[in-house]
């Protein structure tokens, strides 16, 4: 496994938004990283940051799954809970299927016990209403009752993975908020971090501006006058900034 | 129909989740039980439990379906909302179609009056902010406000029907959570109400051992060991429990 | 462009629900005028009325879609920022696409500013959080965060268009509350919004029966008791109305 | 059981598209009358007209639906293949789901040796290279191998169902051809022949003139001059017809 | 309207096939240019290459689109007809909704008539059992029996659309095979045609050395010994070409 | 890998039905076998019988999969076409995604050289019309022009996979016919061909009383008298048989 990235690269992540990232990936050739259709369970607006360490499911077989290979302690599921590093995301891939959970609340307990950055499925959870409570971000489809076994086989840990689409590799870099989950691929991860930093500083300019009344021609994208004015701020401290 | 679920059984079901009831069943050959998809009105965790009444749709056609039936006494629609008994759960097949409504305001007040347990509908409703505020829980896939003879026509009343995908027999029992809404088939309900009860409380024990930083592998599903130690706490009065 | 609609019209269809305003024109022949699958962005129950000021996109093309021609003042999509007139909707055509969204935080916040009365897109946004903190509604099918140009080329301005289904022509009046949002074609509007109103008094007073232990026959819809009580109510100036 | 329909209405329809016939239907005010996504098995262009005749599918459940009810006189599926008269066409409602079949070779060529005059499913046949042998005409949405059972209970004889989306009452007519399956209410079916073929007539006409190089303004719809020629044609006993 | 494409070009395009346009546009950087789902009419094997002329379609509304409009000279879809040049592929943007055709047997037999290069439609057409009898290929996604003011609402001619979720500006190059429907930006046609035809006999030689029993490696991308081989082929005048 | 299975195992799965193999597996508890929605390319009735060989993709990434991996002998996809044992199935895993193909005419011309028993896709393959003409079976969703590094990224070679929805381990055993494709587990691969091949004998008795007027009671399934006429029928040597 890599090494962890930086913490100066995470700390700037937890400050640009997921928008922010997908435009900055899209400057250099990507457009195909949002995991569509995901949303954070409860209203935490929390960010989520972190490697990706991935679970990958196929679809389950009667004879195969049954409950007592939950209790096994090879069981691929059941070793993601306590193999994602501290500080990862787990992000899994269930082809989007909603027949069974992918997890429950105690799997996502565990794994926030364990300093877990997130979690992520392009299936659905059980137990939504505990785990919306947990202080660890979780992004899914919809809430799903049903155990895992009714339609998911987990096979492999940290294999490249599709999530909701978009390919995933073991150590990508995973952010969350609002509006969703991106999925940065490593060797850009300091770079988007550090322009999309610098990019959200500046819509907070533009925001404030077209708040107190600028139109958009001339403010966003922002034109030579507004840009002087945007060092201005910047030399002044940033004022009136949330 | 059948005689009420015993009292017992009813009130076992509202402290069993969702989730516990899909692996109870899942234990008794049954993996189709779940009403994927809908999500429960307003932000009251209060569980659903009743026995199910039902109300088949089928496609609307012009030339019948015109307002001046809404005023009939034998319409189906209608008659369910009169009909669907105390303590019951009114279930409406409506083949997951999200044109039309299948009920409003003013028709889910009046079973809330009634002492109805809850609704459920594959499909929508429409005053959905006004039904969110009633006692009674209801179950929807989403908010739609077109009158039902847009897209419905009621046709039958407490019949065997699909719901979101999942046969629903007249007195069988539907519970429903913040996960969503499973059917337990009426001869199951006793014997599932049971286990799954105990199933919780151990449950209850198990996410306290996680909670204090118990590993998964020994605790979840329980060793020996572990075993020994519920049985300790359930002596002990179950110390910590919420 | 046609005149604006009366301020009466305007006034009396921020009390006329969606649910309402489809009954009225299910009577007079029209069925597909609910725009199914939008939600309305943050808690605000404020009803949003309007006449339709509409943006229609195609697909993105790689070599025309690139990040220069967002500045570019003949940018359909930014230029429906600035001449959507105050007191409009603003409805989007995104083919109900969700792999880029068709705007976000600051595009919102001018179009809130300027006085606009609503946005609608059968696409999504990004930046939602920022966006539910606006006084202005905005209704969209799900949070996205990519930008426009990953999915989308705004192609026309206040052309006739298709929203998530239904047909909108510029200055159709949008109306849209907690079940969704609807179109009135033009020539409907005034007498839309004076029945409706009607209809809405006629249910409040229905409601009230209700939840006074009424059954449904005999009070919705209304018999000759009923309607006479219902006389007798307004004359006494609708007492319990919330 | 309604009587039979006229055998002239039956010969008329033969000789009537479903194109036709849906547009016949449109001047009634019916729209919702064709069950799309059902392909005919083989390449026979032989229209099928019947009546009505529906069985009703809910989802299986694995505790009821074992193979030993295949063998039971009253099972619904069963019965369905030595009730359904000569004469009429089976049509089945299985929620237009794909997961199982509803029904196979066997019970098909018991259809057509008994004389039915077609089958229509929402859902798919198991064998069907030996069903498009059979001089029957069959409408499915596609191939399904597995049984029934994995996915459909049969519940219900004769009663009003939705197919592909359509409402189907039990004696309405149901006339396939290459561009699908339409079913034509009971008590439009003489005037919607009648009139339907005269159109069919009306436009091979159109047809020929359009062949021999007539633009479509003035020819179709006809215009004066056109009609005048048609009823030249039929005088002279519709040379160059097909 | 631009100029007419090169005759040579189109000569070329005739024997490239949609799959190898895809590979040379994926080279200059363009991804969506194939509109998924649609199939031609008929066993004909006849590729079909022409410029786009477009039509667009927004949903009917019940008040707009009664019967009596179709005979108006002015109406778009009937101006498509008349207008669609010779050599011209008329592209259909129906938003891919299937609940009513986008044209039938007699306005394709016009158009075949008229000199039209072919048609494309996202959604559906009606007689295709004739309409497959053409010379002129037609692409469409299934056979739709309804008439187009089921679904329709014909609003534009030669605008930009986006068909079967492709950008297509009118003047870009249509071509269809037995894959598919692709379309090329008018700006790279030319390059597109010679590059892909060269393309095409360089793949008629890996074929037929394949079929030789040549491995994939060293063949398949061609290593230096297949590429002399090639030229050494092209010198003996291509033997064994089909 | 395991040894091949017996050549009399894989006799009598090329006449047995997938069909039957699917109420085979229904009895031995598996009911997910059946890969929905694949069709055979060309109108070759020619059983596929052969061990699964599986491929796995993920999404593709723009920075890795350039036109340029294609050539690497380490490339997944490339690697499959030359590996896949003769008397296999290459059975391919691409999420159902139809944006890019999984394979074109060369690939399976070279598979079909190497003696490969059949391809089984639950994308699509381009070159449609050239792969219908191998004398290999070849199943997919749908034709698909554009080259694979639109939407995939080949990442496994022989690892667990799910295939249009159902599980499939290296080594199971993949049968084909009209209706489709179905997987059998292989540790039931030699009692599923030998009891599902006297069952096809016994449904060929069946077809052939139904055929001769028999009704479906008594005949199918067989009471007593039938299972005697069976054992006569075997006795005199099938006669009738086709």
């Amino acid at each position: 496994m890599a090494k962890p990235i930086a913490e100066k690269t995470r700390e700037l992540l937890r400050e640009v938004s997921a928008a922010t990232i997908t435009t900055q990936l899209f400057k250099r050739g990507l457009r195909n990283v949002f995991m569509g259709g995901l949303k954070p369970l409860g209203a935490k607006a929390r960010p989520m940051v972190g490697e990706a360490f991935t679970l990958r499911y196929i679809p389950s077989r009667e004879d195969i799954d049954v409950l007592e290979i939950l209790g096994r302690a090879d069981h691929p599921q059941r070793r993601a809970i306590e193999e994602t590093p501290p500080g990862h995301v787990l992000v899994m891939d269930a082809r989007s299927e909603l027949r069974g959970a992918t997890g429950g609340g105690i799997l996502m307990t565990r794994l926030s016990m364990r300093g877990v950055a997130g979690v992520v499925t392009d299936s659905g959870l059980r137990d939504v209403a505990e785990i919306a409570e947990l202080p660890m971000p979780v992004y899914i489809r919809e809430a799903v009752a049903p155990l895992n076994l009714v339609a998911h086989h987990a096979v492999d840990l940290n294999v490249p993975i599709g999530c909701s689409g978009v390919p995933v590799y073991p150590g990508d870099i995973i952010v969350g908020d609002g509006d969703g989950v991106v999925c940065i691929p490593r060797h850009l991860a300091e770079e988007v971090a550090a322009e999309g930093w610098e990019m959200e500083r500046k819509e907070r300019f533009v925001t404030l501006k077209i708040k107190s009344g600028a139109p958009l021609f001339g403010t966003y994208p922002p034109d030579e006058k507004t840009a002087a004015e945007y060092l201005a701020w910047l030399d002044a401290g940033e004022p009136g900034k949330a």
